[in-house]
């Protein structure tokens, strides 16, 4: 193949890789992050596609005029998880890139117009809420709310982009979601649901309802080495034990449940915890067993005495049929249908009305938000290819 | 009574102290440091004594030449643990200088010099590694090794220093220890002996054997929403029976255990862990005791796949029994004695072979490194009387 696919992967591979971990960080609104929104531009110059911003950010490009007639777009994020991996987000720029390339190496006029997008903040590494970009501009989430997030330097996001020299006149834009007839996000596996069928590339059925809770636990600061056991509250003994529950909740329940994040205060080797606040990520293919997990391991949190506080809940996101259905006409027919416990920013897309569906590309050890994040240079080529056929069919 | 105990106790009480908190944040070679070292400095000159610097920068002010005559010498630290209270470390020193405006009002002429030290980083709080200050003159701690400690941003001891305007040519100073024929350090009590006697003052008898062990849990980095219950390897699972076998441990061996610094990688929300490093404390009245119980968590540790490494260790420390006899003597002979399980400056001086021992001041709730420690004026007070009355004993 003559694309560019190998040559924008090996661009992008030392951008905010961490030489220690081999994994990335690019976190929104950082100098990684303005560099990798250059490369896009540049990339979008170099195809003739007209590239625009809208109020939050978001970067798109057209071929054709979607102001005329909105047009079938592709594309998804370049910001990474605290030490992530290539693939998750990249690829699915990277491959909407390439099949702009076969289309107008083959001289296709599309009867429509075809997009490029590259989401901002779809992980929340920052500012702790996954999808911001998608988010702000469909209004699932205000501008205040998103303005006013903080990093852990406590540095907030209003901050963050005026920092990247950006304006803050943030918010819903219906005049870029009217451009958008339908959305194909690109992306790799985060599981084992193609290797185990043998196949390079699946349709999205939709993402699974998913949650982020903050858990307080409360103790009491005190001398590590002279505070006799029974006269201790260590707020650590109590975060062990809601993890621990985190666990058996999510086993009781066919869901999957976890704590990444945790902070414990003060911090010294020698004081015990005084106050431990850590994270849970719950997520399954039903919501009412997430939710009674979730109730389950807060009726613990509470026992201990601790406090749980709802951070965001996304319902169960079935995407379009009508859309999903021709892209599996348009490829064959026989491709696989997979559902995802990961949120994506076609699944606020679809949420907020637009038609959105997506394509998985199989990742042979399941293992994603890793370094060792993986999909074969075979199989992402068979991502492009797949995403041309859909893209020309859906614009021809 | 007409001596500056209260003056100099209300001059320290802004500086460090964190007003979201209410607790101190005084850390070795910090701005707030140098505050605290140059208001020793001023309070040392207004007494006409003369301060030096030893080689690792702890500060000692003389009544007398102690060149000629070996001293006395009392004091503490002005340092503190992350979010740490008033007492623990400025009660010392400052109580050791009301203590010398006592002697000098009443025209005392004592027969042996009496300093008044403050040493620096005693509670390890930047650099993990507690009474570095005094390990250092005395060789317990190599000047490499201290040199090479980095903080939690990275920064080196010997870059904190040099940052501070300091040489970094320190280490073993006999010199210094060579003036010093005993010392009397006195501090809040942690732990509720004296609430429990009705007493106002202790004498130390000696520092329980304790030590630091750094924790290291593998995992497997994935993704929180799209990954297997029965896939992962999730180093916070680990984390989390670690914490609870470390205090079952300290249950059966009679003992105290804690883990008050976690580090959760790579720390976000929606990351399976890929490895959590944490420290454990150990201390006990008996240090076979304390070995059994490091020794059954570390199995545990070693079970989940994970190592542990031992980061200091101190052996029981008895406070000289001469000095000590002496002191009892002076106060009385119907003092409580008490041993503790915090380490103490004075500690490393007995393990060097100068004759050192403590007093201790009532605590009533007995909390100690937390924003609430405290000890009521009344027993500050007595706690400046009793002192006196001890180094009058000592050098008259």
């Amino acid at each position: 193949m003559t694309d560019q696919f190998d040559r924008m992967w090996s661009e992008l591979l030392p951008i905010g890789r961490n030489e220690h971990t081999g994994g990335y960080r690019r976190y929104a609104w950082t100098p990684e992050d303005a560099l990798l929104r250059d490369w896009f531009a540049a990339e979008c110059r170099s195809r003739r596609l007209e590239l625009t911003e809208d109020r939050l950010g978001n970067q798109w490009a057209w071929w054709g005029d979607p102001d005329g007639m909105p047009g079938i777009v592709s594309g998804s994020h370049l910001d990474s998880v605290p030490d992530g991996g290539a693939y998750d987000g990249p690829l699915g720029v990277i491959s909407a890139l390439a099949a702009v390339d076969r289309l107008q190496r083959e001289g296709f006029r599309p009867a429509r117009p075809i997009g490029v997008v590259n989401f901002a903040d779809e992980e929340g590494a920052r500012f702790g809420v996954a999808c911001a970009g998608s988010r702000v501009i469909t209004g699932a989430m205000s501008a205040e709310r998103a303005l006013g997030l903080t990093d852990a330097d406590g540095i907030s996001m209003a901050e963050a982009m005026r920092a990247a020299g950006r304006a803050v006149d943030i918010g819903r834009d219906p005049a870029t979601l009217r451009r958008i007839a339908g959305f194909v996000e690109l992306h790799v596996e985060q599981g084992r649901g193609l290797i185990d069928r043998d196949a390079a590339v699946a349709v999205g059925t939709g993402i699974w309802p998913h949650g982020r809770w903050r858990l307080e636990l409360p103790g009491e600061a005190n001398h590590a080495g002279t505070t006799r056991l029974e006269d201790r509250r260590d707020a650590m003994l109590s975060c062990a034990v809601a993890v621990e529950a985190a666990r058996q909740s999510a086993e009781a329940h066919d869901c999957v449940a976890t704590v990444g994040k945790v902070r414990v205060e003060p911090g010294g080797v020698n004081a015990i915890p005084s106050r431990v606040v850590c994270w849970l990520d719950a997520r399954g293919p039903d919501e009412r067993n997430v939710r009674a997990a979730v109730a389950e391991i807060s009726r613990v949190v509470n026992g201990l005495g601790g406090t749980v506080g709802e951070e965001s809940w996304t319902a169960t996101t079935s995407f379009d049929p009508g859309l999903t259905g021709r892209v599996r006409e348009l490829l064959g027919g026989h491709v696989p249908m997979l559902g995802t416990g990961a949120g994506h920013d076609a699944g606020i897309l679809a949420t907020a009305g637009i038609p959105a569906t997506m394509l998985f590309v199989c990742n042979p050890t399941g293992i994603s938000h890793s370094p060792r994040e993986y999909a074969s240079p075979q199989d992402c080529h068979a991502g492009v290819a797949a995403l041309t056929t859909v893209i020309r069919g859906l614009t021809g």
